[in-house]
């Protein structure tokens, strides 16, 4: 199961690196620039959870997470410079990176016993934090806040699917899939059909 | 003590959590976008401190914080869709927030045996860094930083007074009350009398 | 050695707080937000590099750090007001706090036996970190992340080149001297002779 996690974790952190570069291309960023972006994107929400449980940081304590970020941002970079990517693909690698982070966060903030709420929560975050940062280097107002398809919605209904598989006693790696593909496949629908949530009324401008 | 301490900061999240539900009505945010800037606006400050005290995080330690900001932040959202409030109103409930939190973060420094300008500036950081954490999402200028009314300064001043009153020999309690009412007093009197600071000239634009 | 080290964090801590005041000068800040800035841009890339080695945090363990970027906050702020000082003064104090630090992290993630790359990349993370943080604070795209001149890429040539001469058994103050000494080099001459790195090509807009 380890080694599961491991290469989970390995995927989630090359594709979200994929997405940093994605948006920093938008952006007047050189080489250095789009690979910054690309590791705090890939890094970040991993990151950020490991400070809030007061673990050791994932990519200081296993530095090939780190590698794998420099060298996934340094080839997004040469192969977005010299041809177009259609912006709607960007949409599918960042609900990867959402679907394995989230559901990453959720088990290793209940190997750490935290109460259920906070999990979840903990969860949501390693999953969509490395988006946040990405769109707060980028100056935009992040992905996950903006009116729209399901986003941090699909990760907290996975992520709350996850414990409850666990609670009914389903072996780690097993809930740990069924999140992931949950997450995916919500995250996806939303987007071609449009499932939207509540929300403030467009103020005219 | 400790209860008064709990209490006060179970009130501090929920109109924290108002306000960043108050800030986030300006932009096109969801239901969960909502929520998601008033958890950050109530438990950011508090994390950041604990995270810089090298202390375990409070909502992690205890989710009754998490699942106060997380319920504040949904009645606040769905109150504010049916209704219109004015923009003023968002200045009193930022202005009780700063206090409870200055206060809160100022003790538990403190108790942690900080130095005193990092304890007093630990205060600031958890009376401010919330709202610090809303504007940024939000895209915005962080209010602390925005020429005006005695913002921070009068987090600063509260947390001044809390240590010399704590090194009178005065109970916790009471030094926290008197902190609390005399930042509430101060930045509402500033805001009413126009009360400012020195501040770098307009540029011509 | 702990001495030469000390002092020379105590300068990156004064030459990194004018430059934050110096960019809020372009805001409407007033004394507070100015000081707010310095401190945050002198003291934001040691701090963010403690936490993720899970060390004390280096001002709250010595207050010296944040007495010193308070007063020089304070100071720059009434000097600033009172004469105009040419933008592009900015960029020396910039690249002096940015050679400093960087040399300073890539050392303190070294004895926390950190893996080279990890390494390198808190230096970086330290050097260049109070800066983004900076900008972040005042709604700007971080300069780091702007394509123009070697300014990360400086910084990550000098911890590495820093890694090497540790390997080679060269005693840490001056394997530190000359990497500070590399990357101040590096960046000014990267200003003056326009060193770029390959970037994305301008988007018409």
């Amino acid at each position: 199961m380890a080694e599961f996690i491991y290469w989970i974790g390995m995927a989630a952190v090359a594709v979200s690196a994929l997405t940093g570069v994605m948006e920093a291309e938008r952006k007047e960023v050189d080489m250095i620039g789009a690979t910054f972006v690309a590791v705090a994107t890939a890094l970040g929400g991993g990151t950020i959870r490991d400070l809030l449980l007061n673990r050791n940081v994932f990519w200081i304590a296993d530095q090939t997470y780190l590698i794998t970020a420099v060298l996934c941002g340094l080839i997004a970079f040469f192969v977005l410079r010299s041809r177009e990517i259609p912006a709607r693909w960007f949409l599918i690698p960042d609900a990867i990176g959402l679907a394995l982070f989230t559901a990453l966060g959720t088990q290793a903030a209940m190997q750490w016993h935290a109460p259920w709420l906070a999990a979840s929560l903990l969860g949501v975050i390693t999953g969509v934090f490395g988006g946040v940062l990405r769109d707060v280097l980028c100056n935009e107002v992040p992905l996950v806040m903006r009116a729209g398809e399901l986003y941090a919605s699909a990760a907290w209904i996975g992520a709350l699917l996850q414990l409850g598989l666990m609670e009914t006693g389903m072996h780690a790696v097993w809930a740990s899939t069924v999140t992931m593909v949950a997450i995916l496949a919500i995250r996806l629908a939303a987007i071609r059909y449009h499932w939207t949530l509540p929300a403030f009324p467009v103020k005219g401008r």
